[in-house]
């Protein structure tokens, strides 16, 4: 039962797309991750899942339009609907989805990570 | 199925103390909410509690330490514990909490709201 500074957390990884666990709130998980470049198209059947940017732009494809992301805004991704973060530079996001949140969604492949406390 | 920019959200409300709800994550809400003077001590019984300041400085105090943050912090009160959030100056706070949980957790008295959408 600590305070979490973001700034702090996020200088202890530098891994591209490999979420980290700072928070536990219900039967969520609070993540913090560095993206930089195209992930995969996925989605996740059963969980929304929450972007906030905290520093620089990111951008989430959905299949109908683009969501471009600055710090200080979110976007909740609906569950079920398929999407693609696109970091052009460095982006550092707060995530927030629930415990049984797979990053690549309802498919395991090379880009899995299982995410670790921090 | 928007992108919400924290600043423009909290640039449509004043009031002090009354949670407004920003998005909806499986069974939570993140809300956006302005403090400033003391609250009353509360718990909720079932739900955790994110806070994460926007800007400025907020004290939460527990029965045995205060925890104070500034912007870029979090800290997650855990269900069952006693709190009482303090804000010598105005602070914005993003929450993210379940969806039944009421500002005034297992009471319901005179600084009791009912979250509205913004």
């Amino acid at each position: 039962m600590q305070k979490i500074n973001l700034s702090q957390k996020l200088g202890l990884f530098n891994e591209y797309w490999s979420p980290k666990i700072v928070g536990e709130i219900n039967d969520s998980y609070a993540k913090l991750v560095k993206l930089k470049g195209e992930f995969v198209w996925h989605s996740h059947e059963k969980e929304d899942e929450l972007f906030l940017v905290i520093r620089g732009k990111l951008v989430i494809r959905l299949k109908d339009r683009d969501i471009e992301l600055e710090d200080g805004e979110f976007f909740i991704v609906p569950k079920g609907v398929e999407h693609m973060p696109v970091a052009n530079e460095e982006v550092h996001v707060l995530l927030l989805e629930p415990k049984t949140t797979l990053n690549t969604g309802n498919v395991r492949n090379e880009r899995t990570v299982d995410a670790e406390w921090i």
